[in-house]
């Protein structure tokens, strides 16, 4: 233990990211300062907003530097501690970054309950994936017993937990998801009504199909064709969810949805959100959401890969080929 | 008085329509049935909906049928009535359609109260239009004193009087129109605090000058680029109104705004409405324009065009032109 492999950004990325985009940097571990702890990362968070954080442009969080840490959800081990509330031994959560060892503040992390779920969880179901899904749906999406709901990147990380709580809350789940196996775990381990598989074919017949009173909610991960597709098949006063757009997020250029009129003809509205800013009720959704963990009514899938810090890259492409099933996590 | 003119939809347009789309059939005067009402339309209303009410594809309302009378907002007089709440000579305003004499179930007419502004006024800012703006505005998009409002199609019907309201609301309303004199009419005479003039150059640029504090509501008439250019300078929050996209109603497919991620990274909502939905509280909204009229805090401007119902092809493509300023209204 005297080393730290870090992950650094080196390039900003034109399309999909490669391992040009980085560069791997060992570093003598460092002591944390007052108030600082520091974390030994055990397993870290892939997500398709990291894609934006590598492009300079202003956005909701300031992009990383070029020779910065690649920024990364991660959960670990307290290895050292100058601040009273953390302890060595203590699992955690936070901002670690894409490194074996993190210094942090000890505001910026979070002890996790590690006798409720394994520590990889804390960055899925019961982390912002977990808390993205509830409030989305929830809130921004505001779905109601006895609703359609279609959520699409339905068997990743965020989708996956969306369309569940979509069940739970007595509306009808309708997944989208590319390829039968991903479909097939969509309705057959998650629990969701109907998966349509993107690739298959014909999105549209097959949304009409599954869709006979149409859309109230549409939770968007994907962007792109898609969502263009669903929005000619909205209820009257449905809500779509902006929660990404992974498949224009590698693009020179966002396609923009060219069937966004049907908001006046549904008379429905189309909503961003970030998680962030539910910050306050994290500790709610965290409590229901571990509850239906503990009964049972909420599968949490963690696609775990293995390849340390060193492998962040290549977990990156797997996560916008589209490869993982499940939360996409790198265990370092 | 013997004949009753009517334009009939001919065909169905592709671009721009023009004379070829309509046919002028001139068939006797009909007397009208029980509980019918025959009216002398005096003026109708020219509407950027009209384009769609056109397109054989299902929306919020059945499209015109070939052969049928255009439909269009009229307002004229009673001349016949076996409808005991409308007698011969009362003032009135309904769907009449483009054509000199309309014989409609006393249901589907509304008297109107030529004391309190001429008929044409009822076609406009005490019409569907002024309606439009108000829940658009204050309904849809929640504008709230203070904040930044930013309204397409400015010079137009619905966005003229919808900028206004901003300004009695306490808002700050910047209008966009096409050209020096519909801006200087916007500034002027219609007292927003700035028009960009979007044939002139770098909207983005002039919107950024002008919005400090960013958008916090946009009224969108327009579509196309100019939407997708103020989704840029959007504020926390921000409710994008979709009313109209008048750019994109001739084209043959409609341009989607690529921007649309701004409403996540905003945490915004673009909606879309009718004003139908509001049927129930339109006297609430026609007592509160009607008193701003009375006041002199919102200007009525009625762009009136002469030529009869014969005219309705030229007066429809001045629409689509830009060429009205105010509410285009046809003097049957």
């Amino acid at each position: 233990m005297s080393d730290n492999l870090q992950c650094r950004l080196a390039a900003r990325p034109v399309g999909l990211p490669d391992a040009s985009t980085f560069e791997m940097v060992s570093e003598p571990i460092a002591e944390p300062g007052e108030g600082e702890v520091r974390v030994e990362t055990s397993h870290l968070s892939l997500d398709p907003a990291m894609r934006g954080w590598m492009n300079d442009v202003p956005s909701y969080i300031p992009p990383v530097a070029i020779g910065e840490v690649m920024r990364a959800g991660g959960v670990g081990r307290v290895t050292a501690s100058k601040h009273p509330k953390f302890s060595v031994g203590d699992e955690v959560t936070g901002l670690t970054g894409v490194q074996e060892h993190a210094i942090l503040p000890g505001e910026a992390l979070f002890k996790v309950d590690t006798s409720l779920a394994p520590l990889p969880t804390f960055l899925g179901t019961l982390g912002m994936t977990g808390m993205t899904a509830y409030f989305g749906l929830l809130d921004i999406g505001a779905a109601k017993e006895g609703e359609t709901v279609v959520v699409s990147g339905a068997a990743g990380a965020v989708g996956s937990v969306a369309g569940q709580i979509a069940k739970i809350k007595g509306c009808r789940a309708i997944g989208i998801a590319g390829g039968q196996e991903k479909c097939a775990f969509v309705v057959d381990e998650l629990g969701f009504d109907a998966c349509i598989d993107y690739k298959a074919g014909d999105i549209k017949a097959e949304l009409k199909r599954l869709t006979p009173d149409r859309v109230d909610v549409y939770f968007d991960n994907v962007g792109g064709d898609i969502l263009n597709t669903v929005l000619t098949r909205l209820a009257m006063k449905a809500r779509v969810v902006i929660c990404g757009a992974i498949s224009q997020y590698n693009e020179a250029e966002t396609k923009g949805p060219s069937n966004y009129m049907a908001l006046l003809v549904s008379r429905a509205r189309m909503e961003g959100f970030l998680v962030f800013d539910f910050a306050s009720r994290y500790r709610e959704a965290a409590i229901e959401l571990g509850g239906w963990l503990a009964e049972g009514k909420l599968v949490s899938k963690e696609d775990i890969v293995d390849g340390g810090v060193a492998g962040f890259p290549d977990a990156l492409q797997k996560l916008f080929r589209g490869e993982n099933v499940g939360k996409l996590v790198l265990k370092v």
